[in-house]
Formats: C-alpha cells, sequence, structure tokens
C-alpha cells in the first residue's frame, strides 16, 4: 500500500486518486469513501518526533573523519523541518555549506517500548526517503547536530510510504541535477533496521508515525540555490528544489 | 492564570476545581463549562517539540569544564520523555549517573517564526517549571546529547503553567530530599528569554504549545533511587520521586 497526504489528509493511492481516510493510518484511520486527486503532495508523516542514526555506514562515517561507532549514534531533528516532495529546501543565512544526506527512513506504526529485534517488524508501519538535510558548517561549530539539521525545510520526504517493501538490500540514491552523488545499499548498515528499533526503543517510547532516519552512506556534498535534489530510495524518488531561505 | 492538565483535558485553576477547555489553551481551547478536581495532574504540555538550551548560566558552564558560549547552544529532548508533577523519575540501566537540572520552561502560545527579540513577549504563553534530566556518563560518552536527555520520565514538568509571571529575576531551585542543590536566578541568564526566542525562531518555526526550557543555574548533582526532586521556579514547586526503572 502506497500512504501519501494532501490537503484533505492522508489516504492510499489507487491509480490517480488518493482514498482519503478519517486520520492517519498509524492512528487507526479508515476509509471514508472520498477521493482526492493524486498531486500536491504533502510530507506522509506527521511525527511526535523523528530520531535519526548518524554514522550508520562505515565508508560515511570515514569520509567525515569518524571512526566506526560501537552503538548507534542518535539524534532528533525537529518535526517543524519537514516538507513534502517537491517543496523547496531553503539554504539559511547561517551557513554557507548545507549537504544532502539521502536516507531510507522507518514509519513505526505502534506505541512500543523496549522491543526485542526479533519483533522489531512487528512496530513498523512502512518506509520512505527522506533527506537529512545538514548545515555542515554549523554541525562542525556547534558540536550538537540540532541546530545544523533542524532549520525549516531541511527534512523532505515522501513522496509516498510503501508498506510492502524488504528494505534489507534496496539502493539509497542522492542525485544533484540528475548527477548521482550518493549510491548506497541498506545491507551495507552497520545497525540494521532491527537493531535500531530495538536500540532507541530502549530509551524512548515510540509513537505511532514516529520516525527513524536509518543514516545516509557515503558520497554527501553541498546543495546550491537551483539546484534539484533527487533522493531514492527502493526506486521511490522524491525529488526537491533548493532556493535562497524566502526571509534572507 | 494557571493552566494544568486532568485526565479529561486542559484547564484552568479556579480555587480546588479544574475548568476544563475544549483543546489546549493555546490551540484556542475555550471553557465547556465542565469541572474536574484538581487532583492527579498530568504534565500540563503537549509540545511538538521540546528545545533546551546548554550552558546559559555562567557558573554552570563552568561547573561542567565549559567556556561560556558565545551563541545559544540548543538541543532537542524527545516529547516522549515528558511526565507530570509527582511523576517518578525512572534510572535507566545505561547509566550509573543521573543529574537534575532545574529550569524556567517557556510555552509558545502561537506559531512564530523570525522573531524579534522586541516582539518575544507577544509569542509566549506562560512559563512552568521543568526538570531537564540528564544521563551525565551518556552525555559524556555520546558527545550528542539525546540519548542522555531523552529517556523516558527525563522531562519531568508541572505543576501548572502560570501566564501572569514576570520572569525577569525569578528563582530557580532544585531540592533533593529537602536539601537545597541549585539556587540560581534568571537574572544571571547568558541569553535571556528573548533573545533565546529570537534565536530559535530564526531556524525552526514554533509552533504553539512548543517549549523553550532556558538552561539550568550550577549546582547540577545525581539522583538514586529513593530521592525526592522538587524543582521549583517563582515559587512555582514540581516534585518527582525518583525510583530504579520499572523495566531494568
Amino acid at each position: 500500500m502506497r500512504i501519501v497526504r494532501v490537503a484533505q489528509g492522508f489516504g492510499r493511492v489507487d491509480g490517480d486518486v488518493v482514498r482519503l481516510f478519517d486520520a492517519a493510518p498509524w492512528l487507526s484511520g479508515v476509509e471514508t469513501g472520498a477521493t482526492a486527486p493524486l498531486s500536491a503532495l504533502l510530507a506522509p508523516i506527521a511525527p511526535s518526533k523523528v530520531v535519526a542514526i548518524g554514522r550508520n555506514y562505515a565508508a560515511h562515517a570515514r569520509e567525515l573523519g569518524h571512526e566506526v561507532p560501537s552503538e548507534p549514534l542518535i539524534f532528533l531533528k525537529a518535526p517543524s523541518a519537514i516538507v513534502g516532495p517537491d517543496a523547496a529546501i531553503e539554504l539559511p543565512p547561517e551557513s554557507a555549506r548545507v549537504e544532502h544526506e539521502a536516507e531510507l527512513a522507518v514509519v513505526i506504526g505502534k506505541r512500543c517500548k523496549n522491543v526485542p529485534e526479533a519483533r522489531a517488524h512487528e512496530v513498523v508501519f512502512g518506509y520512505l526517503p527522506l533527506n537529512d538535510v545538514t548545515a555542515r558548517d554549523l554541525q562542525r561549530k556547534d558540536v550538537q547536530f540540532t541546530r545544523a539539521k533542524s532549520f525549516d525545510t531541511f527534512c523532505p520526504c515522501g513522496p509516498y510510504i510503501e508498506t510492502e517493501l524488504d528494505v534489507r538490500d534496496v539502493e539509497v540514491i542522492a542525485r544533484v541535477d540528475g548527477v548521482v552523488k550518493q549510491h548506497g545499499r541498506t545491507r551495507d548498515m552497520i545497525f540494521p533496521i532491527p537493531t535500531l528499533i530495538a536500540y532507541v526503543s530502549r530509551m524512548m517510547t515510540l509513537e505511532p508515525g514516529d520516525i527513524i532516519s536509518t543514516g545516509t552512506p557515503e558520497g554527501v556534498g553541498p546543495l546550491v540555490a537551483g539546484n534539484v535534489l533527487e533522493t531514492e530510495v527502493a526506486g521511490i524518488v522524491l525529488r526537491n528544489p533548493v532556493r535562497t531561505c524566502a526571509g534572507a
């Protein structure tokens, strides 16, 4: 099933229409019978938190000069940074170096805590492409990742959540103006998804709709105004233009 | 006005009853006419994000061995860490050193971005005590603050939001088993509240109900099972027992 969100709400894709739900499907939403055109898609997520994983591909950890971690490195992105497909990534005046980080994101389907790895699949609702856009200069300056990764528009995702997907070995690709910059495979994650779900849920209760973004492969690089960024995971393509922040 | 939350929802304190709203007051909730007893209080906040500030009192920055920062140091706490008055702070097995950090927290009243300092007061809904409970050993180990500060129960707050309060010079106190451990004054903040609101809102859209917690004064120290922690701001007292994590 492919889950999208339009102005009228969440729904599932059926040919060229959206069959609308009365609530997000991870909040027990059911089809209302109403439909909407499959256009003007919004971000198909509305999480209470976005947990992201740093340095989860060895080659990427090394390209930033870091050791491969012995346990997952977690951080949070502000939900206010989320935008959907075709929405602009806005370069803020505070940074001179904003970079793409293409990632596979996991949508949690049910409230959970202390999930064993072997049962992690039971709490997954689905998967989607997400870009963990990062102001690399601020990340280095601040040490804490928060500011660098939580500017408005720094969490593009979509266009849809795929609920039926074997993600153990799928491609994660970033293209800038059609040129491939990142091209990894999820089988190269240091900590696979069940390990991440078990690890994060040992400390935090995960709520339905929460996101765990699983880290980026090597090849991160800069975005400049006028670029078009494509984030592709398992053949699902998220496209976002890049522009200078409107307020700058 | 004093805003609380009970099982039936948000409301305002009127003598010994709660006058219930039909939604959170920062989401245009209005009184329904119904009342509830003023007891069994829940956390009076339900934010889309908790932005917290590190090292905002010079003496505290120094006690942890840090320089006084030249701009605010921000990080996020997971909303799933929030608990209310009298709820237990649970010590997780991952940490051998959990510490209290008494803070004044600001509740945002309206959606805003790029708020000038001079107009920051216009976006404030109210204030409440919050404790930025921190696993100090994990904070030092991880470098990123996220895990150390986002365990479930690591964000106690309440018991109520005070909407009428001049917070420019109020006391911020932590007591453990009745003994004063932290005793600061908000006038000693390095970055005052209007500066924090302006700074955070330059990068992130703030949503109604969002929290900015303004940093802790010196005197942070350990919590052990059996302690009772009191977090007092401007005479408002939040009380939380401390126990070993139930799942541990």
